[in-house]
């Protein structure tokens, strides 16, 4: 049986591009980009709470690595080095075999997201026990110009990337809560198993968005965030937003879906929209910012009328 | 009962002393030192691998951060950043107050380490499933300086601090292998749930030894490591070896010491023994680096006989 420095010789090194000393040593060796500032950012997936255990690996070797990048950025950087620490289970005796290919099938999917956005796996740890994976992320952005939570103004555009509820909604038709037809089915699959992030959305904003965050929680809880974090309200204007029912949930309230809410001065509107046409992503003013209780909404419908708004998302110690 | 943010808010919230944004946006926001490299590392404990459920969590924190401040201290490099994702389970209903006792106890451990070393918590996620904790250090060291496993050579010294296999010892003492008595168990319990960092030696290192390790695999097995990476073989002769048994077996082969093993030019013996004066902390001249299979010991014991060593230290995926 193969130790655990062989697996991860095997598996997951690969020579890095951007690294002085990657994997292999007590810690990996980077040279920062002179003037730049680091952002650092770590999330861990558990097998029940954030993927099945028949999901498909290499899916899921994808996704892993994609939503930390989602989270670089949101921040308007430019992701460069990953870490991977990765908790697997003791294979079954009788089938040592089928755990490398799933493993194999893991470390496939990682690098192929990591190849289409230039990041280097530099460092991480295997361990045994119940299975989960812990990413850190680091990427860089010229100094100050980094985008945060709290920089919204009253008078900003609110925008948001893509569709978001499609990952929600591929997850309620494979639940059975709904049942969706092509081409809808392949584009809410595609989000959920192989989420896109807005990488060049984020590096583009630099200089024109006044706040940015990616929806991991929902699109409401996550614009939530970022009225919390700016001290001020949303008026909620939301184009083709779905009639009343799980699409509208899905909608609003879906999480992991790792498109961009950020908002911006309304006098670049017109920069957005053309950026939108340039990337190409659809970019969908939903609302503008507003004074008020921070952290409040104001959600209209097609009739122009108020509806209540709830913050629903997803927060794993309420659920 | 609190939400997932209330309780990173309560417990994992301090304000960032080398930070320009820490925990609450996507990512932390950093500035490197201009001139230094960064030095990166995630280490991962889970529940029944690393630590028992039953374990301090108080000590467990501090451990938890310990374990990487060794890396860090392990490469010459000076932390600065840590991040924290913590797996947590849901709380037992009739005793949900017992869960947030522990998650604090556990914070006031961690803290107390990061004040220690004066690092910054930066960032993390917080996630329900089986307890874990991924941490990842960040450090930095002047360009070109940090020590690499790979640059030992013939000749070096080869030097180990403090005394590797306490905690091993420490460990079998709770297990009932070995009945311990006092000065001993305390030193030997204090290993192995409060491990010092041997950062002001990785520091003192930087410029007189020419490769460097931590001890967290046991003494031989990560020996091994710097053999492997530079390509030569090592004559040890122990002071102090214990005669065979359960000693020696912990001190050769005792993982979770966070020690430093590493080796120097002989010529610079005198000034690693005044290191040793100055710091203070014990460092033992255990042996010399010479030309040979790379990986390959030979070990002598108090009557000069050359016995033979297996490399026998922890591998997750071995045992």
């Amino acid at each position: 049986m193969p130790s655990e420095f062989d697996l991860i010789r095997r598996f997951f090194t690969r020579l890095p591009r951007h690294a002085l000393l990657g994997v292999g040593d007590d810690g990996a060796l980077l040279a920062p980009t002179a003037g730049c500032e680091l952002v650092v950012s770590a999330d861990m997936l558990v097998e029940g709470t954030h993927f099945l255990p028949d999901t498909d690996p290499e899916a899921l070797g994808w996704k892993t690595l994609a939503v930390n990048l989602s989270d670089i950025a949101a921040m308007g950087a430019l992701p460069r080095w990953a870490l991977l620490a990765a908790v697997l289970p003791a294979p079954a005796r009788c089938v040592p075999a089928g755990t490398f290919d799933w493993l194999e099938a893991f470390a496939r999917g990682f690098f192929a997201c990591a190849t289409a956005f230039d990041v280097d796996l530099v460092g991480g740890d295997t361990t045994r026990g119940p299975r989960a994976f812990c990413v850190t992320i680091l990427g860089e952005a010229p100094a100050g110009q980094a985008l945060r939570r709290s920089g919204a103004q009253p008078g900003d555009s609110i925008w948001v990337s893509g569709r978001p509820g499609r990952a929600a909604l591929g997850l309620a038709h494979l639940q059975g809560r709904v049942v969706l037809a092509e081409p809808q089915l392949s584009a809410c699959l595609a989000a959920l198993h192989r989420p896109q992030p807005r990488v060049a959305l984020g590096l583009a904003l630099r200089g024109l968005a006044h706040a940015a965050i990616d929806v991991s929680d929902g699109l409401l809880a996550d614009l939530g965030h970022i009225l919390d974090a700016s001290g001020c309200a949303a008026h909620l204007s939301i184009p083709g937003l779905p009639p009343p029912g799980i699409e509208r949930d899905c909608f609003l309230a879906g999480g992991d879906d790792y498109e961009l809410v950020f908002t911006a001065p309304a006098e670049v509107d017109d920069e957005v929209m053309r950026l939108g046409q340039t990337l190409p992503l659809a970019l969908t003013r939903i609302g503008e910012i507003v004074t008020g209780a921070a952290g409040s909404f104001i959600l209209q419908d097609a009739e122009a009328q108020a509806i209540v708004v709830t913050r629903c998302g997803f927060d794993h110690f309420q659920n």
